[in-house]
Order: C-alpha cells, then structure tokens, then sequence
C-alpha cells in the first residue's frame, strides 16, 4: 500500500496532500478545533506488516516536503541528504512520513486557514486557537491512526521535532518503537523563550502587523518577521560557523575606508538579511506566533510535578538521543538531561554528541557522523525487529 | 585640583559637565566634526604630580556618571559599587574621570547634538559621520591633554570600555601606564556584528524611525530601539543567570492552564519588556545606531596587516584582563587571545578569568573576584609606581 497514491487529489492543482478530519480535535486547552486537516508526505512503501513506518516531525519552520523537490518552493526537501533510497533513512525499506505541524502554514490547519470552511474569506489569524506540542502529536496520531499504523517503527526530529518525538514517546509508550530526538529539549529554557519572545516582538512591532489582521489588509508584517527570523538564524548556528563563514569580511562594495554606518558592509549582514527576505516569502507571521508560543510551554515533565523520570515513567521505546558539540540554542546537557532521566527508568537509550562546529542547525547541514548514527541505529533495530521490508 | 571644581557650569541648570572644543576633531574616515563637546565627570583629587588620573570608559549604552546620583535619570551611577571612597577604585587614592563617548547622547557630541551651533534645532542625526572606536578615544586624549595629564595612571574598561582600554594602550603607548580591559575583545565577531545587525534593523523597521528623522516629528522608534534592547539584554547574560533568575517561573495572572500565546506569560517576558521600555526612555536610536557601528568595525589588528602582536608591539602598559567564565558575547577566548599577543611582546600581563555564573554583564554586577582583582592590580602597581596620593 503506497498511502500517497490512495491519498492522491482529485481536483485541479492542489499542492498539498491533506487528511480531513471532519470531527476536529480537542486541543489541550479545552477548546475545540473543527474542521483539521492535516497535510503530510509519504515516501517508500508501507510494508504489509505495517511495521516499518517513521515519522519524521519538522521544526519550527520547516514542512512536510522531507524529500525531493519541493512543490512550494521548487527547491529540494529540507533533509534530502538524510531521506531517500539507500540514504540513512532508506525509502526502499521504510515508509516515511511527514506532517505539516498544527499551527502550521503548509496544509495544516493553522492560523492561516478559514475560520469557517464556509467562508473562505474570513481566517483564523490571531483567533486561532492557543496550542501545544501535545497537541501537535495528537494530530499526528489522527493520521496515523487513519493511515492504519497500529505501532510507528521510529519518530525521528530535530530541534522541535525533537520535542515531538519525545511527546509522542511519552504520551503514545505503546505505539512507538524508536525514538530519535536530535538536537533537542525536554522543556524550553529562560534563554529559548527570551528569544522567541523578542522575535514575537519585532513582529509585533511591525504597523503592518495590524493586529494580526494583516492579511485583511493585503499586507504582511515583513520587518518585523524578517527581524525575528534574522535573530533565530543567529541562534541557529555557532559562533565559530560564522566566524568560518564569514569571519569579519566585507560585501565588495563596502567603503571600509570611511567606516560606513548604513547598508551592508560584512558579508554576515548581507546573508542575515538574504535569510530574512527568504522567511518572509515562504512562512506565516501567526503561524510563526503560534508555533513559536507552543514551544515556549513546552516541558515534558510539567504534567509529572516538573520530574522528568515520572515523564518517562512507562517509555517503551528505545532511543538513540543525539546533540552536537557546538549547539548553543539546545546545548548537549539538555540531552545529557534527557539520557539521565531515561537512564533512572532503565529504558534502552544510546547516546551521541556529535563534534561539529555547525551549531545546532547541524542537524539539517551535512554532517556525515549524523549520517552514521542514524543509519547505523535504525539498521539494529531493524534487524532486532526483523523487519521484513529491511531484510529482503 | 579639582577639575570638577573648577568647570562647574556658571550657567543655570546644567545637567552636563563639558568641555568645548570649537576646532573640532579630524575622524578617522577623514571627516571633520566641528565643534566637539565632550561631557564627563571626575571624582576624587588629581594629585599635584599628575599621576593618580584614572580613566574609565563606559560601554556600548553606558554614560559617564560612573558613581554617586546620576542626574539625568536620579539613580545610582552604573558602576557605584566598584568607585568610591575605600571602595577597590579608591576615589580617595585616584582621581577618577569618566566620559560620555563620542557619538553618545548624554552631553558629548553625538546625533542627538545641534548640526550647527547656530540653529539648535537642526540635529545630525543619521548625518552624523561615521565614527570608530579609535575616533572615541583621540576625543579623550584631547579631554586628557586638556586637564593637563600626560600619564593616565589607568585605563579601565568593559566590554566596549575594555575595547576603548586597549585602543589607548595601542594609540598612545606613553600615556597608559597600565591598562585593566574587562570583557571584551580586540575585535568584533560575525555573530557580535550580527546581532548588531539585527538590533539596527529592528530599529530601521520601526515605521517611527522615518528614515533616521523621528526627532522632527517628535517621535521615538521605541518600539524597534526596546527590540533591539531585549535582544541584545539576553546576550549579556548567560543562559544560567537567567535560568536562575527565572527559568520557566510564570507570571502572576498567567492563565497557564489554557496556554495562550499573547500576553506576559513567562517572568522572563517581562523582565525583557522591562529592559526595554526602560531603555527607549534614556537612549538616542541614532546614537545606539552609531556606536554599534563603531564596534563592528573595531579590529585593534586591521591596521597591522591583521596581525594582533604587531599591534601590541610598541605598547608599554601593564595590563590586567579579565575575563567571565559565563561570558558568551566576549567569551574567555577573546582574552586569551589579547593575552596570547600580549605575551609575545614581553609585555607585563597578567589575566584572570573569572568563575561566574552571571554571564557578559558581571562586570556591572556584585562579583566580590572582581572587586579583589581590581583592588589588588591597583594596589600592586601604585605600589610600583610610588604614588604619594596612594602612599598618603
């Protein structure tokens, strides 16, 4: 069964492959979201045993274009190196999955989609509802469910996805094999939220954020996006990968010689400001809000009196928890945190701090030891498994 | 003597102790400012040999009311427990002088300043040339040689202080008998530059700034200048100081049950809001946009061929560097490396970093090794020096 077939749209040009789910979903806070429809990719096939499904889980502003070309942008997946036949996570043998998150601004239903399917005029923007990554994870499991999956053989993420493959292996012990939690956190930090708060702000700040009504006006709050996103890319990467990078070089046309204030003088301007203009293209500024927000109260402990052992309490699943030398936003004691406490409750967990000057978005960024530890765990266990799609 | 004495304004009130310079200053872009006021303030006796003069220079959004009440905003000045009579800057020993910096808005020539005497509402504002760390310092020898002073016994300084310290000790080798930088490093980074990037263009995108003419229409870009001051407040601290000053503490009528997403939700949140407000009132955006800039460009190497020991090569100072352990903006490698290039000289060096937790701004901060550290260089060095004002 190739789920993306059966799934196939019917109407005319539709780039995005949805589940309706007509019934909605009962968020966290007690309020209660209808219609969802969630977008998602497939890739490689579901074996007759259903047993060798991975859910990847994208970050803050990634999509669930994993792989190959991406409609929307026409550029390739965010982890094309990562997914594929014979890649690390090898579509001839598993059947991977991608979900745009809830909130989201790709298919899913988020800020950006009708209030009222009736009135395709009139969005959610700042009305939509308040969410969190427990919330995410039971909309993926709506899919998942729908999809036929009884048991997914790993869910594998970065960054936020990484908060939801540690949700999902707490909140769903029973139905997930694996979990691969890379570059992530158990709980958003003072500094993680300082930072998406000032983000927020600039967005706030921008008059063409209205409000949040901007999209009644024909506007965006580009700035202000392009502030904030300029700020996380910041975060996104080490020091010393800036100072590989660009160092303290000069765009060509700079006139150092009189020490100019205004325009891009070093090339780590110009390519902030590149990243910038990109962002606003491609991502919604309540989507951003939003999602931003559900990270901000995301701690996996708080439902245990703050013990992130009682968290993990009735885990199944192995893990192999992975961080990077040089990752400052989600440093490697935040997975040294998350091995310990899964450590006290004797769960089959593998750790792996990778030496990489890339920073914590090293994980999207070619990093062959990444490479390494993946393939070489998801092939243990498959064998371990005897998955039947992995041997033949 | 008393410099503060005898510069007393005759006129009426006056917040700003200044010194005029009607033939101006030649900057190091070629540029002429004309003329060049300079405001600061002294504390303690200059000794009649002369030799007792300390220099302390402010940060990026700093000023020169270093101790005691300052006027303008009636609070303590930024460094009080660190100046003072038998404090470990001894004001009964040394006679202390702090300047507001070239480019700032506290009295000294700046955008905030008349563009021409004659017509005070006209301001520079963005016209105002551009400057660099070097411009600032040629404007305190001129202030130096105008109180007579051919020795400063000390040059202290932190963070954009620290960086000012050791342009002195470069720049002028004869008149810096010792040097105490704090915090800081001989050059600007891609990822200092960078979030100073981000800073300005939250200040750009704030529809108040009106392309740098705000103060024509009696307006602050506040908005964008308190962004730009949040982000910047996070990276003066360390993500430890502000796990434990907040972690994921709630504000009071945070409705955390339903997870909302706008609103003070964390305490984090509205300490950053804090700083920020509390910020637009007292700082000039084209003064911040200026003296950021000053700090990218500054590189003590760049006019050596980018070679740091070639700078330090004629210097005669004694120096004290210090450094933070939590420090991520200056991290301790900035300092070792000064110390590295000082020690290829045969300079006199001594370097110390300091355990703490509190991140960039401990330097400001109740840190009792800073406090002995200081004291105990001073103390060392007047002893060499045979100062009478120590000795006394």
């Amino acid at each position: 069964m190739t789920i993306s077939d059966t799934e196939q749209p019917t109407k005319p040009f539709q780039p995005f492959k949805k589940i309706v789910f007509p019934e909605g979903i009962v968020l966290e806070s007690g309020k209660k979201l209808v219609p969802l429809e969630v977008a998602y990719e497939t890739y490689g096939h579901l074996s007759p045993e259903r047993d060798n499904a991975i859910l990847i889980c994208h970050a803050l502003t990634g999509d669930q274009f994993v792989t190959g070309i991406n409609p929307i942008s026409n550029r390739l997946g965010w982890w094309n190196r990562m997914v594929g036949p014979d890649l690390p996570i090898d579509t001839k043998r598993y059947f991977v999955i991608c979900m745009n998150v809830l909130g989201g601004c790709m298919g899913t239903t988020g800020p950006k989609s009708p209030r009222n399917p009736e009135n395709k005029e009139e969005l959610w923007g700042v009305n939509f509802p308040s969410i969190t990554i427990g919330d995410m994870v039971n909309t993926q499991r709506m899919v998942i469910d729908h999809l036929g999956i009884q048991t997914l053989f790993a869910v594998i993420g970065g960054s936020m996805g990484g908060m939801l493959a540690l949700e999902w292996s707490v909140r769903y012990p029973d139905r997930v094999y694996a979990t691969i939690p890379i570059a992530t956190s158990s709980f958003h930090s003072a500094q993680n939220i300082a930072f998406n708060e000032v983000g927020r702000q600039a967005i706030f700040s921008d008059p063409n954020w209205k409000d949040g009504y901007y999209w009644r006006y024909g506007v965006l709050p580009e700035n202000g996006l392009a502030v904030a996103r300029m700020m996380a890319h910041i975060t996104y990467l080490s020091e010393e990968a800036l100072n590989h990078k660009f160092g303290r070089r000069l765009q060509k046309n700079a006139a150092a010689s009189s020490f100019p204030i205004f325009g891009e003088m070093f090339q780590v301007e110009s390519y902030l400001h590149y990243q910038g203009s990109n962002f606003v293209r491609r991502f919604d500024a309540n989507s951003y809000v939003t999602i931003s927000r559900a990270m901000d109260w995301f701690d996996l402990s708080q439902a245990y009196n703050g013990n992130l052992v009682e968290a993990f309490a009735k885990v199944q699943s192995r893990f192999c928890v992975i961080s990077f030398s040089s990752d400052w936003l989600f440093p490697t004691s935040r997975s040294r945190s998350i091995v310990q406490a899964l450590n006290r409750v004797a769960a089959n967990v593998s750790f792996v701090e990778i030496e990489s000057a890339k920073g914590h978005d090293a994980f999207l960024l070619d990093e062959p030891d990444l490479d390494r530890t993946i393939r070489g765990f998801l092939s243990g266990i498959a064998e371990q498994r005897q998955l039947k799609s992995y041997a033949s």
